[in-house]
């Protein structure tokens, strides 16, 4: 089964957004099995929206739509439908209502405009927006199915997940793909790639692809197999795995299913730490409360989380971790020291279980001979133990700040695990 | 005149890697008054690159294309050229010095393979690689150009920098096209849009495109006018800009020009801060370290940042930053009387001239009956005057955190610029 998709925007064409919903959905279809054979941008205009639609109908059995939907009258997408599906505009009361309870809510009244948010063409299933005021739109013509989204990514992405795979599994028969991804960090993709090296090749024997794919401070590595037998396939690719833990079971730290939630890190500790019934405590110097934001960025961190001090100043280092002054004499403000005592300190003003500590040179600026830009000191405590480690990351400021991040947060799971390096 | 950009690779169609390179071309052209009326995706296939060849002939009077010119791949699209171009494949001597030289650099063979990247079609114009092996290569046919470079970045932003809008420029007589974007917070795009109704009608009648771009807690107002007078459009754009400004002036908080760089509320902010010698803290409860993570996110914030607190739990409310016990029974921990006091406090602690205090429900937990989720409440003060304001954003928890900190940072640029809502 083939799928286009197809973005509508001229702040696409413009190079004035990234186009960051094909990749996204490409990644959601081809994890169902579906092929996308090809991808589209073209402008608001109507002769290029209806040209784009006739050449998708002889490539694609599904085009999946984006942007072009909002209220404003730059946005000429909803009236290009009508004429493509020789249908016209009606209200929908049910988008209407939705609209409608958004509005209210915001105390506010309904524009005409927003009214229009309501308006369908005639004869389309209409996929409701719980994140927004414009409706997906679902219409069929010459046996080839559109689907119409917001450009909103969020909006989009709801949609797409909730509503319209599971439309497209219950009208498509389509080959049973199996992924199942493990989350490995604290090694590079070309050292991951040198260990586990035999394993991939007798993996490829056995019809299983592999995909590496980094982010900052991590690697995620795609197993895939596709066929008809569910539980073999299942069965396959956990064998495959269990075969490659013990060369890098240190490294990994959850995995992750096709469909299921995709577990990051902040959220893997955020369950280890109420099991456990810890409470965490931070204090940020160069990341500047990005991972503290990581944290509360989970629903119901309040469980397990009392909060960060962000002393961007070593004064504040001194007054409110009680760092001496000393150590920005003698060691730095990036050096074990520091961050042993930001750590040791957190635990008591924020009355913490366990706590990390981060200093370091996120960059451009504040390199000195010993210490480059990326230099970084971590530290982990429960009060009992404390693991401090030192890290050069690289030139790139705001990734120095998601590796350290990322590097800071695993590091405490591990000590509460008693993972050894 | 108008351009088509087509990228060649399954790995986009797979989703495995987002789309830069298209974005990065579109820029390129726009700034140099070349209009991309079209983008396209393509797999390593014979049929497919046949089929957008031809395609783009009936669109475009230029085709830039990158991908699919790897070692291993260039099997199928040099030859899908040469089938197109109806022309046959011939070694180009300068390219072979140039991959003979590379290799030798690297004390390695030339290997077969290798050679072949010096294969072009014949008839074609060659474009030499300074960063790489493949070289790019200027075709025509039916008074279409087609422009095929290496998908890797940095190997076809040189060529098409230092080749090929040269070329371009020297070919066509192009109009001048310039863009200006008013950046806006604090109004939604529909209420924004019915505000402006009457100015946006005027704006098209004299040539003028408008664009909304919206993003969590701002809208960006895109102007665009092409002709052949720069002087003369920067005129009109700016002429219309400021018959606008008295309408939505409450609203604005910065400017962008295309091709230069675009700032952020949390870049402008630090500027303003900077310029008037004031240093900043914060507080954030719902938010959590993320206005701390924008602040710090711009490279020289420690110049006029001093740090923040995250009382996640109002025990440390109480104990950082001496918001009152009653407070939290009476008026609750979401409420004016909190946040006036943590911004007071927060000044006093962290030792600064201006500051932010943040207290919501970021949802989806925390509700009550008079406190929706969404529900926040925002303070700000340079110690002599404090503003305070209740917002209801919406129901997702990392918009209403992105609405919150833009909002607030904004608000502290209002209160320092002594502009009234």
């Amino acid at each position: 089964m083939n799928a286009e998709i197809l973005t509508i925007g001229n702040e696409i064409l413009i190079g004035q957004i990234i186009n960051t919903n094909s990749v996204w959905m490409a990644q959601q279809l081809n994890m169902i099995g579906v092929s996308v054979v090809h991808m589209s941008s073209v402008a608001d205009n109507r002769n290029d929206i209806i040209k784009a639609f006739e050449d998708a109908s002889n490539r694609a059995n599904i085009v999946l739509i984006t942007g072009g939907l909002g209220p404003t009258k730059d946005d000429i997408t909803k009236k290009t439908f009508c004429e493509y599906f020789e249908t016209h505009l009606v209200i929908d009361e049910d988008v209407l209502q939705d609209v409608t309870a958004i509005f209210a809510k915001k105390n506010r009244d309904l524009t005409d405009l927003n009214r229009r948010q309501a308006e369908v063409p005639q004869g389309s299933l209409v996929i409701r927006n719980k994140n927004g005021t414009a409706p997906g739109m679902w219409m069929e013509k010459n046996n080839t199915i559109y689907v119409s989204m917001p450009g909103v990514p969020y909006e989009m992405q709801a949609m797409l997940l909730n509503d319209v795979i599971p439309e497209i599994k219950k009208r498509f028969e389509l080959p049973f793909i199996h992924h199942k991804t493990i989350l490995t960090q604290g090694i590079g993709e070309s050292f991951l790639a040198e260990l586990i090296s035999d394993w991939e090749d007798a993996l490829h024997e056995k019809g299983i692809g592999l995909a590496y794919l980094p982010s900052p401070g991590m690697v995620r590595l795609r197993l895939s197999a596709n066929g008809r037998d569910e539980l073999e396939l299942i069965r396959k690719i956990d064998e495959e795995i269990e075969k490659l833990k013990p060369q890098i079971d240190k490294y990994i730290y959850g995995y992750e299913e096709y469909g299921k939630e995709q577990p990051k890190i902040e959220e893997i500790l955020g369950k280890l730490l109420l099991e456990k019934g810890l409470k965490l405590g931070l204090s940020e110097s160069c990341t500047g409360g990005y991972i503290s934001h990581l944290v509360t960025s989970i629903s119901g961190s309040s469980a397990y989380y009392n909060g960060c001090i962000v002393p961007y100043q070593n004064e504040f280092k001194n007054a409110l971790l009680k760092v001496d002054n000393s150590i920005f004499l003698e060691q730095g403000a990036v050096s074990k020291e520091c961050v042993e005592a930001m750590v040791k300190e957190t635990l008591v003003v924020l009355n913490a279980n366990v706590a990390i500590a981060v200093s370091g040179i996120a960059g451009p600026g504040g390199a000195t001979s010993e210490k480059p830009v990326g230099t970084t000191w971590i530290a982990v405590s429960d009060g009992k133990k404390t693991i401090s480690k030192k890290f050069i990351f690289g030139d790139n400021r705001l990734r120095n700040i998601h590796m350290t991040a990322t590097t800071a947060l695993n590091m405490l799971r591990k000590l509460i695990l008693n993972i050894e390096d």
